[in-house]
């Protein structure tokens, strides 16, 4: 039961660190605390992770001086506000240098805990405890962090690796149907963008992954996490490849931006931009369909309905990877094939975004 | 006239950057325009510095897309709302992850712009034109960044290299003699904690330093900057050596603290901090003797009246460079040798304290 069942090595020279995977982690003293660089550990989680696993996390951490900050849960709480209360909070405790920051929920929580310590005195040591799904596969591993801005999402942060991420497994028991579904936005998307045969294994397991069965479970997110360290080691600062993570997002982002980040979960705004990203795409229309299916099977939605092309331009324009005004798109050569692209038709796009409705 | 003088490499593999030294630099078109990462640029200064060069800037960067920012001017404007106020403009301006963000000013206005572009779209590239001699020899070279919080100075920022540092002597002409003098501390600084030659140079110098003149001066910035490159190649993030460069800092910034930033510039505070640490250090009472002397030939202040030991006890409690409850200091072995000290007697630094009214 308390076991490490798989380890991912983030292989970053001297910021290289391990992702650890298994079942009832949380509660694993030892293995918690050879990650933490003093006495000192500021605790940040929200409302709703805290009540189910803070307790057990603070047992684990017996003997070391733990100070604990909970958000409001929410992605429009992710803001320069709750970060700076996050710094207050550290600096009435008095930590030092040696202090680490410990991010137990999901990415909204890891991102402004990660960027509260890459801002705290100047940057701290951080541990991501991941307890969503998305966040496991996806926004734990890497080293963005960061909060959204009114123009867009996560337009102020750093790069900051963490020095371990703990990945209990468990904790995806208690999560909501929805909030799983949309984590499995992110674990579908490294099988379309780089592994053809991950692709197919998740078609042949779906039923298992939603019935959240341990195992395949497990299986999932460690081949996710492996694939994830591979582009983040080859290129940590998205210089290049590390930006073909972002398929789907483009669209995605701006799909949260037009409805105000309060419709659709990250993970369900990035469905449909896969499905948008995928129509960009000159790839076979049993691809498309086959993309559709999973993401279907997955509880997923591949559209969204009351968005006008217009709105969805316009919030593109505010795109971080927007670049001397030219969007660039992550397309698709196949399924399991992804390239970065800025010279596809325009008039294309406009007639793709027209059929975000369905 | 217009002519580079000195470059100092500060090496840091990809990181590496040059600061070039001369008069006039501010309107070398050429010059400017081969640090900057693409077409769009956002200058950052201040309401006394903007009036005087920002004009000549603007000519110099002509045919850029140049946005401008203007600061209100004082440390007390240091502040994580300032930085929230950049970011605003630079999104407003739909500046894309190419953008260069021009620091014109201080230390305050390098420090602020430099941790705004460390946090927009988590990095962009950032160029150093310090305009006051405590920016020059200082705070514009080694890539340290942020902003104060009510309860320390710089408890919140980044480390974010430059792309390249132009210091403009010229600039110097306008500068009040209170801020020239307190940049000279941080000048007698490097003497006095690397640089035993120097510190003579400087007490034989003093004079013509006082004065202005444009040859010793860009002597004296110029090997400033070589030994903080020195330092910085070797220590960038301040793990080991770089902190002898906080010499006087720590009881500066608890100087500081206790009069709410507003009574000392940061460099007459540092000056009271460098004679207090001098105090505090195993060396002849010559030396002594010799630092207090030059520092009072530059016009600076040596004792702080209406302070207390409690409080500033208190305040060293918030400095970043208390590691787990230890205040470390830095102290001479003698002039031109400084090292970092946990090991001192309490009691004696009570007395020291005691006596900073001189």
């Amino acid at each position: 039961m308390n076991a490490v069942s798989h380890t991912v090595r983030v292989s970053l020279g001297a910021r290289s660190y391990d992702i650890l995977i298994g079942r009832g982690l949380l509660q694993q003293s030892a293995t918690l605390q050879r990650a933490l660089a003093g006495q000192q550990v500021i605790v940040v989680s929200n409302v709703t992770v805290a009540p189910l696993y803070l307790e057990a996390l603070q047992r684990a951490l017996d003997g070391y001086a733990v100070q604990t900050h909970v958000l409001p849960d929410g992605e429009q709480h992710k803001t320069l506000e709750q970060l700076s209360g996050i710094l207050d909070m550290a600096l009435a405790a008095n930590a030092a240098r040696d202090v680490t920051f410990v991010a137990l929920g999901g990415g909204v929580v890891g991102d402004m805990t990660g960027f509260a310590a890459a801002c705290y005195m100047r940057g701290v040591a951080f541990i991501q405890i991941p307890t969503t799904l998305l966040a496991q596969v996806d926004s734990s591993v890497g080293g963005k962090t960061g909060v959204n801005h009114p123009r867009g999402k996560n337009l102020i942060g750093a790069f900051h690796q963490p020095a371990a991420v703990f990945i209990d497994t468990d904790t995806l028991q208690t999560l909501p149907e929805r909030e799983y579904s949309a984590g499995m936005a992110e674990v579908i998307k490294y099988g379309a963008i780089m592994d053809r045969e991950f692709f197919a294994w998740l078609e042949a397991n779906i039923a298992a992954l939603m019935a959240r069965d341990a195992e395949p479970l497990a299986e999932a997110i460690a081949r996710c996490c492996t694939l994830k360290a591979q582009i983040v080691a080859e290129d940590e600062t998205e210089q290049g490849r590390r930006a073909l993570l972002n398929f789907g997002h483009t669209f995605g982002h701006a799909v949260e931006a037009c409805t105000g980040y309060a419709t659709w979960l990250h993970g369900e705004a990035v469905a449909i931009g896969m499905r948008l990203a995928a129509d960009m795409s000159d790839i076979e229309t049993g691809e498309r369909k086959r993309l559709s299916a999973l993401l279907h099977a997955a509880g997923l939605p591949t559209t969204a309905g009351g968005l006008t092309c217009e709105q969805l331009l316009e919030a593109m324009g505010h795109d971080k990877k927007v670049l001397a005004g030219q969007i660039r798109l992550i397309l698709l050569r196949a399924l399991g094939a992804a390239f970065v692209s800025s010279d596809y038709d325009r008039s294309r796009l406009v007639s793709v975004l027209e059929q975000v409705n369905g």
